[in-house]
């Protein structure tokens, strides 16, 4: 039984209180929260102090990106492994401590919508064999696959996450905007959003691209610029169609 | 038997041919391109004569916009009725027929990559109720549903394609960039990729985001800009941050 402490009640805090939950093999045996009122249906056992928390196998930091250094600062663990769950911050923010490593979901979880598929990797690091092994263990116990990864391939795939989910996204909210603005539903975007990431499951997101920017077809460029009225979206139309031209004359050399 | 004439062997006429082949009540008696050698293997009667084609009950013009005039001059037609497959081009291109109108498939159609889902709407438009009936027939029969949009809402639409599916697919591109240049698979992505989709089927693109723009994380988007290089790319992130930002404050207001 690999025994965990969790701190954090955000997004990711409460997706791993749940997913171990219905595991076997592993048991959370104390959840720390700053903010005790969220948790009255729990049925693990709460805990607002830090300083004292009890013995366990893994301590999982599941809190903002800027609150982990101050969680660390005020963790007491002897031998216990701690990880924390961020993509962005470096391994060594735990260096103090004597078994440390990283526990990253590369998953855009939220509380709002539940995860269907679980089958979304983590990415794993850490500062020796034993503590790789235990996490390597854990994602096969909630059959998860993951890969390890230093510090600096893990900050490059956050940013890639950036670009193909949080930009994706803000791109399909503009999406919706144009619907609004033409007093059409967002319904009749979404077989052209779907078939977007289905062609690039067979094909490279290069051999994948088609459009008035790939075709250097300046009538439609022009046209398109001519709606756009609000200047962001204008900057966001160029600066795009700017950067799949010049892709294009790459490949072409 | 609605009797069709398709004119453009592109990735458009491709479909609609192999489309309506499969489709009851619905026959292309010719097909015109320009280029013969690639027709070999077609079971249609095949033509390189625009100014000689049959009488028919419907001319598709499925042709690159910038080809479409040539065809307009070219073509002599009595009563058929003449529509094109453009997105972002006028139906008054086509006035000087009869009858004329618009059948423009709303998705990503390529001869690399077979749809497999054929469930995406056909935008429609027609100089009269009664070309506009035809067409609604036509979709129907050949299982898909529409929307009838007027040339300003489709030059709309279009534009909101271009953002959803050309510029969210170079996104994937730049992801896949970040991944080869760390040495990881673009499969990692993968899962998050399908997520960012998934996740806009139950709730709307403003409530999915989430990020470091949408938390105005600076740490974070400092930490981003210091890793990307590239100029271009540094450009389209501080673009596309710069309008979430904004987006966030104007639902604060």
């Amino acid at each position: 039984m690999v025994k965990v402490v969790l701190i954090g009640n955000g997004n990711v805090g409460c997706y791993l209180y749940n997913t171990f939950k219905e595991t076997k093999g592993i048991k959370v045996i104390e959840w720390y929260s700053r903010n005790q009122t969220k948790f009255k249906d729990s049925n693990v056992k709460i805990s607002n102090s830090i300083e004292e928390l009890p013995d366990a196998d893994l301590y999982i930091i599941a809190v903002n990106d800027s609150s982990i250094i101050e969680i660390v600062n005020r963790l007491k663990i002897n031998t216990g492994l701690v990880v924390h769950t961020s993509g962005a911050v470096n391994m060594n923010i735990l260096d103090s401590f004597k078994n440390y490593g990283i526990f990253y979901p590369l998953q855009s979880i939220s509380k709002k919508h539940k995860n269907t598929n679980k089958s979304f990797p983590y990415l794993l690091e850490a500062n020796n064999k034993k503590n790789q092994y235990l996490l390597e263990k854990i994602v096969k116990k909630i059959k998860s696959n993951f890969y390890c990864l230093n510090s600096i391939q893990r900050a490059n795939i956050h940013l890639a996450a950036v670009f193909v989910n949080n930009f994706t996204n803000h791109l399909f909210a503009i999406g919706q905007r144009l619907c609004n603005e033409n007093n059409l539903p967002f319904e009749i975007l979404m077989p052209l959003i779907i078939e977007t990431t289905e062609k690039i499951k067979t094909l490279s997101p290069k051999e994948a691209q088609t459009g008035p920017a790939k075709r250097e077809d300046e009538i439609t460029l022009d046209k398109h610029l001519d709606i756009l009225k609000d200047p962001i979206l204008k900057k966001i139309y160029l600066t795009l169609t700017d950067s799949i031209i010049k892709l294009n004359e790459k490949e072409k050399l």
